[in-house]
């Protein structure tokens, strides 16, 4: 996924803001999974939601007004309840900007986690973990 | 109401970004209307919402990182359908930063705009225009 | 401009939060003006900007996660010293979400404001008002 | 440090979005470096910033509009060139709603590292690690 970077991710250190980071996973995961036809819009109506567990992210380099940035998202690994995601943001240069891991659950209306149906599973094609 | 700035309200031309004031807002109204024993979260759970139905700004002076804001917000008229804001945003100097306009409409679930209950009315204080 | 909803966008209300609208349109301004072949980021770098003066928005109906927006941004009229666009958001059903107008004024540093280059005006490709 | 719900923190899951708690840890260093006399503002002034150079968040609840969030930060330990904080969110309740570990470094304007001021170090108050 390409994010061009408007003064609204900005910060008047000069540099992309560190939460910023944080929306272009969220679009990046959202897109990975409609890739692998997993619709997040569709499980919202039944009830069910992937919820961020845990984030990681470590900064190599500043990103800047006007650059175009490169947001890969893969799934690491997943288990019955959980699936890691890795993601990179690097800039046109092909400098890396940061890393970073996402941990998702599946939960219910009331945030209870819960297994993760089957078919999503399949869907996303990586055997899982014990 | 005061705001102190962070970085997460500027942007890399080095003053507070546009929207962010939309925010400052949302805060400063939220405030006025609690002081007058209007609870937003009250109305949700009775599925009401007041939304903006029109907003102005207008722009007169950049604020800064690390500027404290005086944001001050007051209803200026209302009809039986839509109350009209007045917002103002000073820096620690006196200085005029900006001033807008929100006017809000109630909304029932569906987004369908209804007359003001007459309690909301009569704890705003504030004759009704025709 | 086509936009995508993420929850990024949106508030707990459900629908996408109003101050977000403003990131949209400066995402469509830029690249209106970016296809005039007037690019901020070089401006930026000679120490000129276009500020925001003034915004009006009228909300019209609300657009949801997952809603693909159209956003589209043109110039409505422009002085020696101001720029306004019209902005119009609608969803894929075509349903008018909501209108604005901005205006922009040309500045240096300190945030004078300074009559727009020649140059720039040229580019608009737009008679100027009196 | 207290921090207030408003919309503009929330998204259409109904609670607090996941990005929107990396604002609050800047809230909360923030303050938490100004009551050692170590002003931002001021470093800024002279060439210098601290940057986010890694950030773990685990996410134990969600929060929720009108829920007023206690924010504390804490330097955890420091070394010559970096600063990691400790996060925790709390509600109201009490019920825990976040972790998260901040490191941050000392940079010049062009995002070089480089080793923390004796005067920083002795405000913090806190013995170096090797």
């Amino acid at each position: 996924m390409r994010v061009k970077i408007y003064y609204h991710h900005t910060d008047s250190g000069g540099v992309v803001y560190y939460a910023s980071y944080l929306r272009f996973f969220e679009e990046a995961r959202t897109e990975f999974l409609e890739e692998k036809e997993i619709y997040l819009t569709e499980l919202v109506k039944q009830g069910w939601f992937f919820v961020v567990s845990r984030q990681e992210i470590d900064y190599k380099a500043p990103a800047y007004y006007g650059d175009i940035l490169d947001v890969s998202s893969s799934v690491s690994d997943l288990t019955r309840v959980r699936i890691n995601f890795t993601h990179q943001v690097k800039n046109e240069l092909g400098s890396l900007i940061c890393t970073a891991k996402t941990t998702l659950v599946y939960v219910n209306r009331d945030f209870k986690p819960t297994v993760i149906p089957r078919e999503i599973i399949a869907k996303l094609g990586i055997p899982e973990k014990e």
